[in-house]
């Protein structure tokens, strides 16, 4: 809600244009590569309405990105002109056409300005005007996003391999400012690890005939080797970019290891995180729906930044037609639907929700229309049935599809009751489904869900019965004989992508399994801070050493290693030993349920809507404090209501 | 066809971006009017691929508008670097993205190149790549439209209401060239008329604060007046910008108005024609289906441009997803059909025909989906049922867009069965709306058709009537009785757009009146050239003199003077007088049925495709004389075979 002039859009058309603009960042040793999907622009004009009853005249002038007029009861006036308005009912409708980039207006006046209350239409559409708070002001243009800049001085410069290996400490996400003293140009090889630097090769980012002048492009790295150069010949300083964000969180306990996992956490999220949830700084720099589903947990415990959240969500969707599932993914399409349940969950944003409901149902809809006889969603042409990377029997229908679409169908329940839409018919849906999922995919003998019954091999994989204990699909009993058949079982394969071990350790510890899950921090966390990491990989192998440490998808140095979904201890932490979820929106209530047997000693801060709640434990006493109500404080089955400014002390 | 390397984009991209810009170019007093309804842009990401098997080694470089790169056998590649490929099977992707253009390749090589056989994708729909006769060489950049210039020196220059009039004999389309001497800058005030130029407060184009460096902006003008100056201050050179096009058209007769009409006629419309045909060069330089469906016939017996048929084609209907009439009119998006069968008509241009094939059946059952149980199309929530400007009765179901319909099920008919696709449906389709047509609109008392059959007004306008003329709907007798009860009766009220008194002056012809129509053509456009006309008007009223001439739609100076309806006399003269039609696709046959009496001598020359049809009269004789095999020709019920190269000699 803002009470203040702002730049106005058709909505969400801020957010596809950029997040095109994202998906075309990529670069892999002097190549742009831009997303391989259908890729939504904003629209190219766009009218702007809106009607005043005016009780004294008034003066308003109309800036705009793009060409256009402002009519005013039917009389053509100039942008960037005062246009004088007498009393009376004023209709005010502006028309802006932008050819290259995002039509937007900006209206300055006494009382007829750019703030809530103006319609934006496309001509098919008419809907409440967009806007961020990134653009609050007539000298700003929605086009430009102003990035903060941080020079950052190496830690260290040393001659090695004939040339000059510089390391900036830390994950940079910028450009580099190249000061010379010699005049042949140098080249620039750029690393996320020292290796991939001194790799002259091969390094995944390289640039040459760089010059005191050249422009040099933004990347992400730690380190930059300068071959053929000579310490003194070559100053460089890092400019770090970004967008300042808010981190009320904290997490201090006796467990150094843990601290440093929490920090690099932190870290690795906000280096992914400017205007969009991106995958990894390097590589892709994608918004990749899967990614970004569970960027938003790691958020919420973290930086609780709505605004990245709403725009990655309108980036994902693009325009009303939908052309292809998300990322080309069926299961990312999914996940973005319920991605907005989390979102609504998290802040209670009715607002928001009421702008993305069209597009949830259309989505929503889409899937209908893929969904056979039984109900159960099938891939069509073209349709990636993605998963995770596993040897997963994906014959006919699969069950971990199945299962996402049962939340998809609470999704669009709970979202449209909310907005007092007609729903009904998905609670039918959902019954349907859910009965044909227990009679197709669920194996008595197995004790847990199999990839597909029409193959008749009855292979069972972790990936479905993971998303039926996430989403409550399966009783108590069902839920302990997954947990002993599939979770806990070696003899079914073992996942191997982080993407889906974040599914995995979030079900471990709705289980109880917080003990095993503290241990795969230390190990699995622990083993990168080990290796210097300063920021989360995409993957980590511990078996792994040296060179082959950074590679992936066959590329010497394709591996990530500042990775969204790296940072996932935010949430483990945050959600599962802190013990904090909301239990309805906007944390209007919530609940915090600890389990820090782990930690002697803990001062940590996590932040809920509008407040935070603080944890100090000491001598086996845990004092909660929360700045809001609506906390109830659960230990050993005990309810306590936490009230705003409260401590509750209790024993852990 | 092309076997050269040209430039490749997705089929229609080009198009419907350079659309987009042309409906962004309408200027108004110092604002930027870009058009009111959804206009669609070229696709922002496209990939195109290619499989070659390779005898030998070769090597190509690809060229690109926009970031990407190539691959080739999986292997990733730069754009603008030489690729080397061994013999073999060989296949090749190049994905390009570009955030503000149209994303475009160019291919240099021996045996790999950008020439016929690319397909494009836009990760959705595959088909072949588009390409367009203007971007053939590798230096050129398909989003930057190089215009000729061609330096317009002032034919009088004279001192008038303290200023300067410049007078450039011409319509021009173009720049200014500003040369001062004196230092403070002058302001331009443009006219498509003196009275325009000189009224400084209320001109349609002025540019304040010019200097000699000052870029200014694009126009359309004859006359300039600099106020506040003296003669010998300021010079100013028009740069008039133009595409090139060919023209074997030619009437020269001894009746010299009629010479001059046509002379007049063809400038119109080649400064209303240069990517696309637009409705006028001054206002409102937009893409209207209904102009652009009239344009096309008049191209044909003149510039038989091809290309700017396509085009404007492609633009209009801009990509897959309908999401309203095209320019909001359900009336232009029929035109818009039907003008896909005349353009196939012309040109028997099959692979055209092919490529828009898809976009012509959506938008055939767009319509479909909104008529009712009698088949009868309805305006829904804004559709604009246009018609005409006129007093029509609209209540319910309107007549003339029936008769449209029934010709929109023709144009599928036939140009489906070119195809060989299954169309039969629009058969049924047809049969049923010809008959509601006739039980509910033709009205036997009236012998006419009626506005309305719900209203009960039974209201009788020319639309409807003309139309079915001109669409063969009606037999012999109802023709009759359409020319006597609506064409010749002046108690149906006349009409007041030159638009529709195209169709009217069509139909007519097309009832053996050529008579009522030269005189038309003496007393209409005669009349312009009376009032000193260099082009055609978008209206022109003999009763109007002096300043009122100039004003249309409320404004002093809304009329356009160069507008491409104005054009008509071409086609008029060349259908309906020089009597030449193509009765198969491509001019594979034609027919030359003259009506010449009102010309003693004449020598006429008439584009065909692929050759021309020339005309001589003398002494009686009439000589046609044609380049190409297929023609007929028809004097007096009495058919001779025109071979190519041969004369055929008719009393006229």
């Amino acid at each position: 809600m803002t009470k203040q002039a702002v730049w106005l859009w058709y909505p969400g058309d801020f957010e596809i244009h950029q997040g095109m603009l994202q998906n075309f960042k990529r670069e892999e040793r002097g190549m742009g590569w831009p997303a391989y999907w259908y890729i939504d622009d904003c629209h190219r004009n766009v009218k702007f309405s809106r009607q005043y009853t005016l009780t004294a005249t008034t003066s308003f002038t109309v800036y705009a990105q793009g060409t256009g007029y402002v009519d005013v009861n039917g009389t053509k006036h100039q942008l960037g002109h005062p246009i004088i308005c007498d009393a009376g009912t004023t209709t005010i409708t502006i028309f802006v056409g932008n050819p290259t980039a995002l039509p937007a207006i900006y209206i300055e006046g006494a009382v007829i300005q750019s703030d809530q209350g103006w319609q934006a239409s496309n001509f098919i559409t008419t809907l409440p005007a967009g806007h961020d708070v990134l653009f609050t002001d007539k000298s700003q243009n929605p086009n430009v996003i102003v990035y903060h800049r941080q020079p950052v001085i190496a830690k260290n410069v040393t001659a090695v391999d004939d040339g000059v290996l510089f390391d900036f400490g830390r994950a940079v996400n910028g450009s580099v400012i190249v000061n010379l003293n010699r005049t042949a140009p140098i080249t620039l090889c750029y690393g996320e690890s020292e290796t991939e630097a001194r790799d002259v090769a091969m390094c995944y980012y390289k640039q040459n005939d760089v010059t005191g002048t050249t422009k040099v492009r933004k990347r992400a790295f730690r380190y930059i080797f300068v071959p053929a150069a000579q310490v003194g010949e070559v100053e460089l300083t890092a400019m770090h970019e970004y967008i300042p964000k808010k981190n009320t969180s904290m997490f201090k306990s006796n467990n150094q290891l843990i601290n440093q996992i929490w920090n690099v956490s932190t870290e690795t999220l906000n280096l992914c995180s400017d205007l969009f949830f991106i995958d990894g700084i390097k590589r892709d720099r994608w918004i990749w729906a899967g990614d970004a589903y569970q960027a938003n947990f790691m958020n919420e415990y973290s930086f609780f930044d709505e605004d990245i959240d709403k725009r990655t969500l309108l980036a994902l969707r693009g325009q009303d037609d939908i052309k292809q599932h998300i990322d080309t993914i069926v299961d990312y399409s999914m996940l973005w639907v319920i991605g907005v349940l989390n979102h609504y969950q998290m802040t209670g944003d009715k607002e928001f929700l009421k702008t993305i409901y069209p597009k949830l149902e259309s989505m929503v809809q889409y899937f209908v229309a893929q969904t056979n006889e039984k109900g159960f969603i099938y891939g069509r042409e073209n349709d990636w049935i993605f998963v995770d990377w596993s040897e997963i029997d994906k014959t006919g229908t699969v069950a971990a599809e199945q299962i996402l679409l049962l939340e998809v169908y609470k999704t669009i329940l709970a979202c449209g009751q909310v907005l007092g839409e007609s729903v009904t018919e998905y609670q039918t849906k959902y019954d349907q489904l859910l009965a044909n999922i227990m009679t197709y995919f669920w194996d008595d003998e197995k004790g847990a869900f199999i990839d597909s019954y029409e193959s008749g091999k009855r292979h069972v994989t972790r990936h479905a019965n993971i998303f039926a204990i996430l989403f409550d699909v399966v009783d108590a009993q069902k839920q302990q004989s997954i947990l002993k058949h599939v979770l806990l079982n070696d003899e079914i394969t073992q996942l191997t992508t982080p993407y889906f071990k974040f599914f995995e350790q979030d079900a471990l510890c709705k289980l109880g399994q917080q003990q095993r899950v503290y241990q795969v921090l230390l190990d699995y966390w622990g083993g990168m801070l080990d290796r210097g990491a300063v920021t989360f990989w995409e993957e980590f192998d511990p078996k792994q050493h040296g060179k082959e440490m950074y590679a992936m998808y066959g590329d010497p140095y394709g591996k990530s290693l500042c990775h969204a979904w790296g940072a996932s201890p935010i949430y483990l932490l945050g959600r599962h030993f802190l013990g904090l979820r909301a239990t309805q929106p906007g944390y209007a209530a919530f609940e915090i349920e600890p389990h820090l047997a782990a930690f002697d000693q803990l001062h940590a801060v996590l932040p809920v809507k509008n407040g935070t709640v603080t944890f100090d434990k000491a001598d086996g006493q845990l004092e909660i404090t929360a700045s809001r109500d609506g906390g109830t404080v659960i230990v050993d089955g005990q309810r306590q209501v936490l009230g705003a400014g409260k401590t509750v002390t209790v024993k852990a």
